[in-house]
């Protein structure tokens, strides 16, 4: 029946397209905008979005007049039931974004979480960013393996030049003016970009907001919201005396720029020599990017193009956007546009931060989604871990290891603002691993530790908004620049302690590190201690690596007062409220330490490998890396002693040197393999495929650790 | 400018819609369902709509074509860019869904989630409910406060006559089969309604669902999208014999019902007699309302309105619906139409699963989002609350405490299936409450206690499913239905922990209550032992009501052995390996219970009242409940003991009674309690705000509280 009816269909489709045409000469004879329409729309459609649009203003006037004279809402609303049409689907989008910095980097990433919820186009990502960004987001993107999503990064340090002319007093710095040099920047091929300021919002699909690049006119440039306050009326306070603008002037947290045209009207000339003269009578900018725009805009109306209100709706302390979302339908996206960002006071504001908070608090690996019947989708990477975990069998006992062992956990580095430690060649970072339970831990250490650590911790989402929360109103830790923490996100059953250690590892910057656990707290003196150790040991120019080792002891009271020296911790050892790190229940682990020895030794003291030893050791930075299959509870900081060893690794006990395991709860990891002989055969088979690994690639040198697995089963 | 644009613009549309009507005409003339197009589009999109949108087809043969002649996508995909005019704002929409038992109104709560989400318009849903999910919403959605949203309940048991009389081995049961009364249970006032499953997750605006009955031609009641799956053909497997069906069949997980034509065309006897003739031959329905419909559908082609496929993507088992969805732009509902659900094997089960999880985890409180614009939103209490709130003042040191006693947080009880024990008259139930990082806990708790449980967990929505995960692959609770764990979802800084206790308190259904922390293991015979005493001390026909002390140990290793008898608890404290419960750190809170005493004690002994005294306790199940007002850490217990005291409870302690406290490591509560100073003041604060109260409610007789409370005071 079908295909019957097509010609028919067609014949009426042409005839319908005539009579459009005759119809839109009628309507919009006069009209520019609607002259210049050159997207190539569905039948049927222009004329209906011509009525409903936003008329496009040409003059100063007109677009002052968006305002107050025809609220947006009232627009918006009629067409609400009518969008333009869509990019045609598998069609790249572009966004360029300017981010600097350890803070910008973690709001961008909301941003960019909203924009994948609702996108169903591939897109490609321009951020131009500091060294700080582009190291953290580099990994982020890496680790996140999007499908359908392409990222370039551009260097900020080589746009400097090209802006820091322009004093400007606005607290984006000089990274806000970037937005101006874009067209230079960006690759000649590329003809249209979406820019968004970093502390933007989505609630919407981002291709209904490209769609209104075809709303431009052949003159148009550069399409903006109508500023949401006063500023540019110049009438804030007394001798405010803004950038000249249209009438409350246009906001740049949301830009369409049309780069080719901005190219041929020679828009770098154009804002350059408009700066300069605004600069010849006012001092500074104070909004940045948003001045020189306005300043270029008052002088070429014809050059922007208004987007309806609800495409940058914004929250800036004197906002007057209640004017648009009152009446609008649907609100496409939030800027929160005060330095007080989600902190703003607003009657509205508890919408806006839940708007917000959704995507802050979104567990991002969710967003791992393909555009079905969109090709080469997949990021590096991507194609080979499918398949792996494809050639996985559900039915095998140890599947769920198999599964975690295998997954890549999204790597937020230095989650919150770091400053590296000075270069400094014995110095030495606590690395160590932790989750949501143990944060409590973390003041007490930075009691116990006073150089640089860098952290592991392995959080939902939402969990990492806790815990910035949670820095942020503890003295102690916001005090702290040198500890780096790293967000390694939770995706799995089995907590993948391994993964977590080499992220640490592979973020210290000193030379030398200390490879801890979070329950540990580390005796006073001993970062101090360890430096001199080094040093006196001359570490770095010896024949041989060497792992120093740092004897551990447990209390089992959670509370006792922690022993300043040495002679004190021997006295409580002696008085029964200490003991050595597990005497009672793994003896083994610790046993080669020697702690015998160790209560009269003066003098560092070389102690052998034997099997199950897994003391607590610093060792230069490039020291091998954990083995990543031992995921949850079990063998995990064994099987990397033993990797030391085979790599001929002297093992030296510190005569000083003490640290004490504090008691907690057992964790839910630890709870399931005491009670489950399956996750206990599994883990047999992860040490035996250690082991076989360990055979080939250190021969029959590491026939010893195999011979030493086997007796220590025939024990058990 | 505008003004003037206008009348052409209206002459023009005339023009239009005129030359549209004889295009319409040469176009769809012989098509009935586009000459039945009875709804208001707008000027220009009813022939863009009616070529783009899939044809309704009007007998049994084009019905079945659909799905393999034209494959809905690429009709989909060409509609993506034109949508029907949407709803007006603040126009209610209605919906119905059938939903009983545990598991079921966990799963209707992220189906919810999903429609708020994405909604725009106020909402009105009409739940047809057992007793059990009706408890479990009831409180769910009052608790919720969401604006916007009414909710109606229907009790299915009134039902059950209507339907029972046709036989079912559909795994919904009963309830699935009463979807096809819902027109006659429905007010005769609600002219449509959207129907829809349980299993469905929407990733769209269900304004945009609700909006395709404009397209419904006079004739037609009911709209349906076509089953994604060979089932109604009759070829899955050798004898199968499925209902009649036009082709392939239509879905009823999502059903757009004309209520008010179905009873006009007596849908009442219409289905009835269907079902009467197909059960002649057939002896079930094996897919319960959705054969009946189709049956129905069979004779009746005219009475369906075929929806896009988008609007129910099954992932059944034999899911055809990979032609749908690699072609479509924009999947709108997701159909976990399989009993396997979530697990259900699919090539890109993955894409849906990421969609629905996020909803399961989504924070609900999230949602509590109002329209703008629309009158008339607030459910019951929210506008007290918003005023209470918003008299806070930020500034004032306690502002946080506050705010965290203001909350309302979302409660939802009996989350996983659980059987209320039988009505025995000395029956005791554990009530305590925690929150994730003591779930380690619970099955020990199984271990110690084998009577009922009422436990409050305090958790985020992510958390929730953890948990449930948690409790699924544990053989302890997973054989526990006795055990109700009520999840009280988490909103703000401070753990509301008397909140929490109320919660688990008032859903206890024994006469009594043992009102334990979750960090306590009772002695292994003490729910034995409490039942026996409450028999013999005959509680419940006393002049006075009685609080039975339950004496409180701990242990500072976490590792021990627990005591099998009140003498070996003995041997255990005289060796150290025990002690009096805080009885370094806080030794009033338990002195009065006189342990001295309690070791000889061979009968219930009366103890008197005394400052800061927090014993554990057995109390009737109607016992005050807990001050709400302390949150965080502190003094929680201690007021409730205050107030048994006052409402004259006597305390007697049980001589065989004893419960242990574990070690674990400080919460993030009590870290903060300890080290802040202005936590202590605003704690201060509450105590003193909390004797005032007394002194209103109690008169002279509280007099007693205040002057140990600043005896107390002097001498810290």
């Amino acid at each position: 029946m079908l295909p019957r009816g097509r010609p028919r269909a067609l014949g009426a489709a042409t005839l319908l397209l005539l009579l459009l045409l005759v119809v839109g000469f009628f309507l919009f004879g006069r009209d520019p905008e609607c002259e210049h329409w050159s997207w190539a729309g569905e039948v049927g459609t222009q004329c209906a979005l011509c009525l409903l649009m936003p008329r496009v203003l040409s003059d100063g006037l007109r677009a002052a007049a968006t305002f107050d004279g025809d609220p947006y809402g009232s627009r918006n609303r009629s067409a609400s039931g009518l969008h333009p049409p869509l990019p045609p689907k598998c069609e790249l989008l572009h966004v360029a974004i300017v981010c600097a910095g350890h803070n910008s980097s973690r709001e961008v990433i909301t941003l960019v979480k909203s924009v994948l919820f609702y996108r169903k186009n591939p897109l490609h990502l321009h951020l131009v960013t500091d060294a700080v960004a582009r190291n953290i987001l580099e990994t982020l993107f890496r680790t996140w393996m999007v499908p359908a999503l392409v990222i370039r990064f551009y260097d900020a340090e080589e746009l400097k030049p090209l802006i820091s002319w322009i004093p400007n007093t606005h607290y984006s710095g000089l990274y806000g003016l970037m937005k101006l040099v874009l067209p230079s920047i960006l690759p000649l091929s590329l003809a249209r970009v979406i820019v968004l300021d970093t502390d933007v919002t989505f609630s919407s699909d981002i291709a209904e907001l490209w769609a209104l690049f075809a709303h431009f006119s052949d003159k148009q440039v550069v399409g903006l919201v109508e500023n949401q306050s006063d500023w540019y009326l110049g009438n804030l306070w007394k001798n405010h005396r803004p950038w000249p603008a249209l009438g409350r002037g246009f906001n740049t947290g949301v830009i369409l720029l049309w780069l080719d045209r901005l190219r041929q009207t020679g828009w770098e000339q154009m804002w350059t020599l408009m700066a300069k003269r605004e600069l010849l009578t006012l001092t500074a900018t104070s909004l940045a990017d948003q001045d020189v725009f306005n300043a270029v805009i008052k002088e070429h109306p014809e050059l922007v193009h208004p987007l309806p209100c609800v495409w940058n709706v914004q929250l800036s302390d004197h906002t007057l956007a209640e004017r648009c979302y009152l009446e609008a339908a649907d609100l496409k996206v939030i800027h929160w546009n005060s330095p007080k960002k989600l902190r703003v006071k607003n009657k509205h504001a508890e919408f806006f931060r839940n708007l917000h908070l959704t995507f802050l608090g979104y567990d991002g690996k969710l967003l791992r989604r393909e555009l079905f019947g969109c090709p080469n989708q997949l990021p590096p990477g991507a194609e080979q871990l499918q398949q792996a975990l494809a050639q996985l069998d559900e039915e095998e006992p140890c599947f769920e290891f198999r599964q975690q062992q295998l997954t890549v956990h999204r790597v937020h580095i230095t989650f919150l603002p770091h400053q590296p430690p000075p270069p400094r060649p014995h110095d030495v970072t606590l690395v160590a691993q932790l989750s949501m339970d143990r944060l409590q831990m973390l003041e007490a250490l930075c009691r116990h530790w006073s150089g640089p650590m860098s952290l592991a911790l392995y959080l939902t989402d939402a969990d990492a908004q806790q815990f910035l929360h949670f820095v942020e109103t503890s003295p102690v830790l916001s005090a702290r620049k040198d500890v780096a923490y790293h967000i390694v996100y939770r995706d799995g059953p089995l907590y993948p302690v391994n993964q977590l250690r080499n992220v640490a590892l592979a973020q210290a910057l000193t030379p030398y590190v200390f490879l801890s656990d979070i329950d540990f707290l580390p005796a006073y003196s001993l970062y101090d201690y360890l430096r001199a150790s080094i040093e006196q040991l001359e570490l770095g120019s010896r024949p041989r690596k060497a792992a120093l080792v740092v004897p551990a002891f447990e209390t089992l009271h959670y509370r006792f007062s922690f022993p300043n020296s040495k002679a004190e911790l021997l006295t409580l050892l002696d008085a029964g409220s200490l003991h050595i790190f597990r005497y009672h229940e793994w003896p083994q682990g610790h046993a080669p330490t020697a702690y015998a020895h160790w209560r009269e030794a003066q003098a560092p003291y070389q102690v052998q490998w034997a099997a199950d030893y897994e003391p607590y050791v610093v060792v230069p930075r490039d020291c091998p890396r954990y083995d990543p299959r031992f995921v949850g509870f079990g063998w995990n900081k064994v099987a990397h002693i033993i990797e030391l060893d085979a790599q001929e690794y002297e093992l030296l006990v510190l005569p000083e040197a003490f640290s004490i395991h504090l008691p907690h709860a057992p964790s839910l990891d630890i709870s399931r393999f005491r009670s489950s002989p399956a996750y206990r055969d599994c883990l047999q088979a992860l040490k035996e495929e250690f082991h076989q690994d360990l055979s080939r690639r250190y021969g029959a040198a590491a026939l010893k650790y195999l011979t030493a697995l086997q007796q220590s089963q025939s024990r058990a």
